[in-house]
Parts: structure tokens; sequence; C-alpha cells
């Protein structure tokens, strides 16, 4: 197998999360590259999520992965095996990222992809397993998207209402054990939109690959829409 | 539908939480008040899981629960509706809960239940839903307990070791549905007992009732055992 680095990101020494992440976001735009910070539950199926979407992409366009983990590196590992960029940051425990951590591991993805002709155009953060804390701090991202999975229950975004309102996107995985759960799909989006009536909902099987093409596709008129505006601001 | 008081939790003054921790289980023991802490994910079944265990203790002593969440009051109410004591502490947007903030809300269920014969024998705290930040915070309760459901997958002790190591339960839930999943019933208890060789293990579906008079019957062992513990030192 692989291997693949291991980065120990710090906390920030900025005063503001916030100016930290703006300053970060304007540098990604120069660069041209895309940053999507990706949040969920422990086994809502991220990394599942993240290899069909890898496979939905990697021949149009080059792929960054960046894997947050409190211990292990099981999953840089399985992202690495797809034949991308993939780097694992180690937490130390800590329950979220901030701007800085995600910055430091921007740096380390930059390092180990030199020598390519040049900057990967998507960057994608594997935030902590968390539907608490991760909301609250600004990575820096162009896009935050967050993976709900059936077995959870309709009425998460009633609990965890903060997570659902800083997402773009929200991806209701594991569509097909949707017959043995009782989990309503209809309440379920009446309760994202009741907490972020802008959020797009893709249901999705990450397993058998289902929906996944249409996350695909909204991530690549993102994408685009984010470098057309860096260039008319040129 | 039945009331339920809701009370603000802040955090504590004390200079560390440990120490706050021990002064609560003194007092607790003292008046013979056995507290258990329940941890898990969001959606791991910690409300009918609770609703299943009262049903099997409930004749035998008396209950009263204290239900953390961040923004809603819908644990609480499920809970009053099984006729025991129950009052919900909003967490102010905070990830767990620690010593002090527990230490409120037993204050609070004593005066919910001021007028009756005696104190509860057994008090239940339901954390903030979260795998990562309520590990590290001991609430000063007798034994932690914790759920992980199959949908979550077997792999999770590797990934969030901290909560395994300081649980002395863990129930695996939602055990009904381990046909549709890709759960090793074995491998998950092999990597519980990697991180901590003492765990006690019970597989459970909370919504048949199934394993649950397993734990009901671990609880009233664990209780017996608290009681006579004081009994001793007085």
């Amino acid at each position: 197998m692989k291997d693949v680095r291991i980065i120990e990101v710090k906390r920030s020494v900025f005063a503001s999360n916030e100016e930290r992440a703006d300053l970060l976001r304007q540098e990604l735009k120069k660069k041209g590259i895309f940053l999507l910070n990706l949040m969920s539950s422990p086994g809502s199926g991220k990394t599942t999520t993240l290899v069909r979407t890898i496979e939905a992409l990697k021949n149009t366009c080059r792929i960054g992965v960046m894997e947050a983990d409190i211990d292990s590196d099981v999953d840089a590992r399985t992202i690495a095996e797809q034949g991308v960029l993939s780097i694992q940051l180690h937490t130390g425990g800590m329950c979220h990222l901030d701007a800085e951590m995600t910055r430091q591991g921007l740096q380390e993805l930059e390092k180990e992809n030199s020598g390519q002709t040049g900057p990967v155009d998507l960057a994608i953060l594997e935030n902590v397993g968390n539907l608490v804390c991760p909301a609250e701090f600004d990575t820096g991202a162009c896009k935050n998207t967050m993976i709900l999975s059936v077995p959870e229950g309709d009425d998460k975004p009633l609990k965890y209402p903060l997570m659902f309102s800083v997402c773009d996107v929200v991806l209701i995985n594991k569509i097909d054990v949707l017959p043995y759960f009782d989990f309503d799909m209809e309440r379920c989006i009446q309760n994202i939109h009741k907490r972020n009536p802008q959020a797009k909902v893709i249901p999705i099987c990450a397993r058998t690959g289902e929906g996944v093409d249409d996350f695909a596709a909204w991530l690549t008129d993102e994408m685009r829409a984010w470098k057309e505006e860096e260039k008319s601001h040129a």
C-alpha cells in the first residue's frame, strides 16, 4: 500500500479565525485552487463519497485531498489508492479544523505536488467526523458540503442547526437502506430548508455511486464560477 | 404533550474539571444517586435506548433524566412521556458537558423532584451527540456508556480511540439492520478491546428492545455495588 504523509497541524496564532479564513480564500483564488470542506458525523460515508467523487472528476481536473483524523491514517491510504494526491492531517485530539490548520495542510499538499505542471484545481478537506465543532470554524473553504446518512434520522437538522446553516450542499447518503429505516425524505428536506432555505440537497448512495454524478456536476459548476470570478477581477 | 423544563448550563469556575468531577461523585455517593453518562454520535439511538431502559427499570428504581442538546427539547419531551423526571439542558452551542454543567443539571433535577419521598436512585445524562469532545470531559458520572450503531461501521474504535477508552460499556445498536451493512461484529469487538480490554460489549436493538435487558441487568448490578460501597464507608 502506498505510504501517505502525516502532518501534525497546530492552532492558529491569528487573533481571529474569520480573518485568517478570508485571507486563505484570497490566496486560493489567486492560485486558482477551489477548496471544498466536507463534514459529517462519524460513519456517514465521507471517505466512500470522496472515492466516488474522485472517480467522477479525476480525468477532468487535478485533485488533492487532505484527510483530517484524530489518530489514524486509514482514510488517506484509501484515497491514495485512487491515484490522487493525498495527505493525512492529525489534529492531536482536536475536534475540528480551523483556517490556519487548513493552510498548513494546503502547504504540505503543495510540497507533495512539487515537480508537477501546476497546482491542483480542486483541494478537498475531509474534516473530523463531528456535527458540532467543525461547523463553528470557517476553514477558508470556497464551499461547505455535509453528508447526512439515512440511519442517522431525518430530525438531525433540528438538533444540529449550525452545521446545516453553514453548508451549501447537503448530501443524503445511504439511500439504498431507506426501506429499513423510519426516514422520511420529504420531512428531512423540509427540516434542512428550515435551517437553510438556500441549501442544495442531493440524495446519494456512495456505495453504489447513485447520485454522485449530480454532486460532481454541481462541483464542476462551482469550480468554473470560482475561476471566472478571479479572471474578471484580474 | 407535557412541558419540560429547559436549563441553560454554563461553564465551570473550577480550575480543574477533574477536581470538580471527583467532588461531584463524592456528593452523589452520599446521596445514594448513581449517575450514568450516555454518549454517542448523532443518530446512534441514545433516546430510543433510554426509553427502553426506562421501561425495564422504572418499576424497581426512581429515575431522572437530563437531556443535553444544543438547541431543541425534542428528546426531553420523549422521555417525559415515559412518566419519569426529565429536564433539558441547553449547552448554548457547546459540544460537550463538563462536571459543573452536570452538577447544575442535577440540582435542577432535584428541584423538579421536590415533594417526592426521596432523591432519584438513577440519574442519566444523555450527552451531546459527538464522539470526540464529550470523551475529554469527566462529567462526574459513576459509569460511562456509549452507543455505536451498526451503520456507523466497525472501524470507529480505531478512529475515535478516546471515546472507546473511557467507556465501561459499549452498546452496539441497530443489530436488526446487520444484513444490510458491511459490519463485522467480531472485528468490531476486537477493535473495541484494542482500545479498552475491560469494556463490556452488549449488542442491542433499541427499536425492538432486543438486548436491552442485559444492559438493564448490568446497570442494576452497578447501582447495587455503588450503594453498598457507600454503606461500607459510612
